[in-house]
């Protein structure tokens, strides 16, 4: 296979956990036979920085242009102290989302045998737990009309949803369900929010073409508590976009470590894959930060184009890297090696 | 001391749980000497069903010549999965926070150490784990304009802020952590929201006013697994209102079981105590639900009127009954008390 793909490696930690999924994709290329290009482009406050915008057109059009993108991570906290500045690095994501139609983020969380030691939860609560999170990427809060009046002294930000935008992430999460344990659980504020009733209404009607899959409810707050106290009741996660957010980094701690989580942005005709972690501006250029998220990013990449046997390699890779305690501080307090050094033995081991 | 208690027990367990908190409230006046009036009335379902209102004009001006309101739970899932229904439950909570000024939400967290083998985390992780969730209760999405078209294909809620209503409850937050561990960490999403931005400019404006406490801020995404990964972190936490309810039921989890959390709301001149549990439909009339939390929302009314001995008389008598096992199933899976028989044991300890 060829592939063209968009490396956008952002703020932070992103570039050089980037490199490392690089190098394990560049591995897997070699082994198995496959092209893949690699095209650099500018994203968030580097953009910024660069350009003055934190997507330039230069990097939305690669993006147009390549058969996928990966991504590392965006932010500088200098932007969210200043409630003046009017260009964020964050925008940059949000409008790549947004451009790309990447309607649904999708967020595996597993328990890993190997690391339920490393997890703050106990293992007889974790063990067994195996759910998606179907995270809706284009509307809710995020991309409502946002307001702030003159004086500063009042703000608002509009959460909005249409039918369609449910239906599609919908149908999505359906069918993934169908091809798993076969249960949607829908997760909402419909006690208290307009757009979460509409999102009862439309889930429940797509739900009747799926007569197999069972559809269950959960408020939010139940929810944030639920996901640590029985984990394993859940199958398919389904919610908006800003409790998409909050879920999903919250069931990171499952895991064992949020440097082991990767995520899959998809649309109709556009995909992006990203470790679920932030820029982590104090970690920068100190080879301390885990490059696992962004390499299982790869995993994901390769199974969305077909390559099952290569994801698996990559995840086989990774987990030969866990069991060999060859990981990051963050998953082994005394451990000697660093980000290049774990990327290196992944890519060399596969 | 004499008081008069408005009773607003709702649905579900709520009438179960608050008579079990009216034995133990009833108990520390005999013993204290305190003349404690109750005086009950509907909300929520159960009014709707009575009167066609969630809050009753009856209800809301008993509530205006109390001194205090003890309140059970409401909810009926009936109305969550009718988008039609115009009037619902929630509605009579919602009203009587905002129209008793109720702007503070404020949850305690704690560890016990007698119940840490019930919470789903280690103990080594939650062991030292006191802090305090202040949460906005007047403002935010639950009070912004919602709509939805007439085709009912569109939905939006509106998140609104202003500077007084931060304000306000900031000052309390700042107070409570002088006389604490002298932290403040503010929760938001100030990389994408503008009410967020909003709250860190007026947030750090008011911690100017108080040097000695430490002011730090934290995205809600990373907050849902710092609370999992390191509470001890946390002195007070302080956020809107949404956000307050999704952190404040996930924390429940450090305690061991939702059915040990109370929470106060204050305003001006009002104030309301209830468990933070729901109205669990499903446990009604069961004698199963623990009715620990409502009994603590006793102990946290004392202690706002000063009456700090009675206020831990009661965390005492609470504490006899989790030592003796005198508890319902949710901490002990084969007990044989229910209800009833955990609240008789309280108030007889008193
Ligand atoms: C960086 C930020 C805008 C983003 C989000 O909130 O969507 C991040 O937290 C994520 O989850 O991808
Ligand atoms: C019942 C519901 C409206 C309420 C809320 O969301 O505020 C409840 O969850 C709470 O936290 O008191």
């Amino acid at each position: 296979m060829n592939l063209k793909i968009a490396v956008l490696s952002g703020d932070g930690i992103g570039p050089e956990v980037t490199l490392q999924a690089k190098k394990a994709l560049h591995a897997i290329g070699v082994v198995y036979n496959h092209e893949f290009v690699f095209e650099d482009a500018y994203i968030g406050a580097i953009a910024i920085e660069k350009t003055g915008k934190p997507l330039p057109e230069q990097t939305l059009n690669l993006c147009r242009n390549t058969d996928s993108i990966l991504f590392g991570a965006i932010g500088d906290s200098k932007y969210d102290n200043d409630p003046s500045a009017k260009i964020r690095p964050e925008q940059g994501l949000l409008k790549l989302r947004k451009e790309l139609g990447l309607f649904a983020n999708i967020r595996p969380i597993k328990a890993y045998p190997k690391l339920m030691n490393s997890s703050p939860i106990k293992k007889e609560v974790l063990q067994g737990t195996d759910f998606v999170v179907y995270r809706e990427l284009n509307g809710g809060m995020y991309f409502g009309e946002k307001h702030t009046n003159e004086e500063g002294t009042y703000a608002s930000d509009l959460c909005e949803y249409n039918e369609e935008e449910i239906v599609k992430i919908s149908h999505l999460a359906f069918k993934a369900a169908q091809n798993r344990r076969k249960k949607v659980t829908l997760v909402d504020k419909a006690n208290v929010l307009e757009t979460s009733r509409l999102w009862r209404r439309v889930v429940t009607e797509v739900a009747k073409e799926y007569p197999d899959v069972t559809l269950e409810f959960l408020y939010i707050d139940n929810a944030s508590m639920q996901i640590i106290v029985n984990p394993r009741q859940f199958d398919i996660l389904l919610t908006d976009n800003l409790f998409g957010d909050i879920l999903s980094d919250e069931a990171s701690v499952i895991s064992g470590s949020i440097g082991l989580m990767s995520s899959a942005s998809i649309g109709e005709k556009y995909s992006l894959f990203e470790p679920i972690h932030g820029c982590y501006t104090e970690a920068r250029g100190k080879n301390i930060a885990n490059p696992i998220a962004s390499i299982l990013s790869v995993a994901l990449l390769l199974e969305h184009f077909g390559l099952v046997t290569e994801s698996k390699k990559v995840i086989a890779a990774v987990e030969k890297a866990i069991v060999s305690n060859v990981v990051t501080v963050d998953l082994k307090v005394d451990s000697q090696f660093g980000t290049n050094e774990v990327g290196d033995f992944i890519s060399n081991y596969i």
